[in-house]
């Protein structure tokens, strides 16, 4: 099937000197040593001096002609040719930034000024509540790589650019778990495969918002997608979030909304579930402003206890509900594959700007997620993925109820990879020398104030708060973790 | 490492019953049967009447609470909680079109209208001579499978969401290959990990231009591109190219001007190589009107004879020049891996813009690549691949030598995985009978007017042509597939 491990090709030393007979004629043509009109020594005279063959000279005179530095006709010798002052070599003079520099875009303006959430640190501390990690060791690494291995040496005829949707066989697959996992039912060609839930929302941005338009987002919320909305130049218009989710009493009537962005199965980060009656109070209001409702299900597979909330586009009788599905947190945030289930006359448009933008999500990866959806090896993988965090989640209430004051109020733990721990003896202000404080103990905690990215519709008082993901942890770890988090608590109360 | 291949969950059957409970009792609410405020029956009850356990049942009550279905307290009756009207079941309903759907934005409007370029059909004719496909035979499917599993079974301490720039080591390879194989100096910081050259062209489209900017294109030109940055709202200037690539004497003064995109190695489709002057003059050009210049170099690996020409961004001393390379050519179109060189000042918007728009790049097959290319197995790979290529073109030069008729002539063969044939006693208008003619006798060719998309600055008379690749076939494949399309034409002059 292939050809390697073979020894370096035996020309390399003939190439190498080449390379230097190029280089060094390019150089003396860029510091003015041989100035345009010059002649260049004979292909003969130059291998005689330097001790290599008349062939590799040649063929360094031609690549220097085919690149326009030199002028040549048979039988006679070369001539610099560029009429033009030609540049210094690269390595000679590093690129100076310009003065003068070309602008950016608008889009470019608003990205470079966002103030984005902080990147994880490339090294984790010893024990890490980093939400939106998954632990390594509950990927299903062995299916995985059979499957892969399958799909590798699967004929196909030719490698060619494939359909921006994204494989038949996963839109068929995924609209089969959808039904029996989500309760969500559509057709595959609804379903478009993306690189990751982000991707999806990007999508919906660019095609779904013009600046100066408004969005409905959640306060506190996800911080990635709205700065996303943002970045199109809409304004946000963040309506606060109770034990319920999205407050829907307070949906705006300001004809500029186009769309509202909502995790109804368990609201980002407080975890509450949208009950029916707002879910149905939120369709209504987008068919009244004709807007669009995303309903990004991040973490729907993980619901303990119950069975998993239905989509929110499973009540969608008017095409209105545009679902966003991710396999970041059932498998790998670095696979980057999602999906998005569509509205019927939204899909030609989401394919085409899927197919702008990147063509495709990759093939092979595609039909491994195919084949273990098919074989039933996804469905276990859940299941047992989902008693793993289910362990995980009693391991850190347990350790917050023994090592935690009483008054700390653990919310949003029915379902997800992650809960919000409310301190009602701190203010919002104390939450950064509180998360320093726990990481210089090798803990990772993370402030929840960032996710409040106001300024809300109603300001109300609140106290200190810290997101904690555990679903890339230990249960020893996660008793240890909150352990320390205890002590550094209990110096400052 | 997993657990895959366990039987069905003992519970599978209560699950199933609950959720026909669950259905049952949630299409009563919708169709009116049980009304707000009336009672259920009691777990009890139902549980005797249906045959299940008192547990399915109450599960299924709890699911229809959480939901906001039911009221429920304890120790008393469960009641309807919804005062609103209960939405019809999915299933009896499908969704209707909205006849007052919601908008899309500016950029949805231009991407829904947008004339794109037809997707190859998914079953390729027996010999097709599509450009932009490559051999299966010729992915190093061994190697990569070992780096795969090689990558997959590295320790990760955890799985986490990566940097939106790519991976260090990747990054740190491609640095020293373009080094070596493009002569192209520049940081590993100055390099970006996308998803394919497409959304480099993407990236650059929407950071740098604005609706009513315009971007000088090649005409013909890679139409994916020119969609794409059209999207945006710009304004297409078509400047002609000719034997030598983009002729840079007919670039315009206007100041809407802000980037100009060229394939100065090998220009897509008529195969031009842009010669020093040309090269320098562009770049003074991108000085004098702050523009910037994008160099796609989408298969600059593919030089035959030479040693394939620098990048234009290794004589770019203003730093004004992004390089943008893949990996679709010398691998794989399917895996969607490309990178763009950027210049400093760049690096930090495009890394946000990046975040923003998928987050990174898969991981995994950043590290497989970065770990062939560090083996030395990527760049033998390369070459083995372009004697394979120079085999497939002397076919084919000789398979038209040998077949079609001496006035037409083949531009653009010194490099490439594809040449253009004109047929100057045919005319544009003929193209499409001629590539159907073809196709019906089981061979794919392609006509090249779709790729004059014009209106140029100049328009000039030109003969039919075709555009015809050849890195997916065999040589024999390339010889009858030429007999074929000579047959065809020798009916037609």
């Amino acid at each position: 099937m292939d050809q390697f491990h073979m020894p370096p090709s035996p020309g390399a030393r003939a190439r190498r000197a080449g390379r230097h007979i190029y280089d060094l004629l390019r150089s003396q043509i860029a510091d003015g040593t041989l100035s345009a009109g010059a002649q260049v020594p004979s292909t003969r005279a130059l291998a005689a001096d330097l001790g290599v063959s008349r062939t590799t000279v040649t063929a360094a005179y031609e690549q220097l002609a085919a690149e326009g530095f030199l002028a040549t006709s048979v039988g006679r010798v070369a001539r610099v040719a560029s009429p033009l002052a030609a540049p210094a070599s690269p390595d000679a003079q590093p690129k100076r930034q310009s003065t003068s520099a070309p602008t950016l875009s608008d889009f470019g303006r608003r990205v470079s000024a966002a103030d984005m959430p902080g990147l994880a640190p490339a090294e984790p501390c010893r024990i890490d509540f980093l939400y939106g990690a998954v632990a390594t060791r509950d990927f299903p690494a062995l299916a995985w790589r059979r499957a892969y291995q399958a799909e590798l040496l699967r004929h196909q005829r030719r490698l060619s650019y494939a359909a921006p949707e994204g494989e038949a066989s996963l839109r068929r697959s995924l609209q089969g778990y959808l039904r029996r996992a989500r309760g969500l039912a559509c057709d595959a060609e609804q379903i478009l495969v993306v690189h990751g839930s982000q991707q999806a929302i990007d999508l919906c941005a660019r095609l779904l918002l013009n600046a100066g338009d408004a969005f409905v987002f959640e306060e506190p919320g996800y911080l990635m997608a709205r700065r996303c909305f943002e970045a199109t130049g809409a304004e946000a218009l963040a309506i606060p979030v109770d034990a319920q989710g999205l407050n829907t009493a307070m949906l705006p009537t300001d004809d500029r909304t186009r769309l509202a962005y909502v995790t109804p199965s368990h609201q980002f980060p407080l975890g509450g579930v949208l009950p029916i009656g707002r879910r149905l109070e939120l369709l209504r209001w987008a068919r009244t402003h004709r807007a669009w409702v995303i309903e990004d299900d991040y973490d729907g597979e993980f619901r303990y206890g119950q069975r998993p909330i239905d989509a929110l586009q499973s009540i969608d009788t008017d095409g209105r509900a545009i679902y966003i599905g991710t396999f970041s947190k059932a498998l790998s945030p670095q696979l980057r594959l999602g999906y998005l289930v569509l509205p019927p006359e939204l899909v030609p448009v989401f394919r085409q700007a899927k197919r702008l933008a990147d063509r495709h999500a990759p093939v092979l990866e595609q039909r491994v997620l195919a084949s273990l959806i098919d074989s039933g090896a996804y469905e276990r993988h859940v299941r047992r993925t989902r008693r793993a965090h289910e362990r995980r989640r009693a391991a850190l209430l347990d350790a917050m109820a023994r090592h935690l004051l009483s008054s700390a109020t653990v919310i949003g733990a029915a379902a997800g990879l992650h809960v919000v721990l409310w301190l009602p003896f701190l203010r919002p202000q104390d939450e950064p020398s509180l998360v320093a404080a726990v990481r210089a103990k090798g803990v990772g905690v993370y402030a929840v104030s960032p996710l409040f990215a106001g300024p809300p519709l109603r300001a109300q008082p609140r106290p200190a708060g810290l997101i904690l993901g555990y679903a890339s942890l230990s249960v020893e770890e996660i008793d240890q973790g909150m352990r320390v988090l205890a002590e550094v608590i209990a110096e400052r109360v």
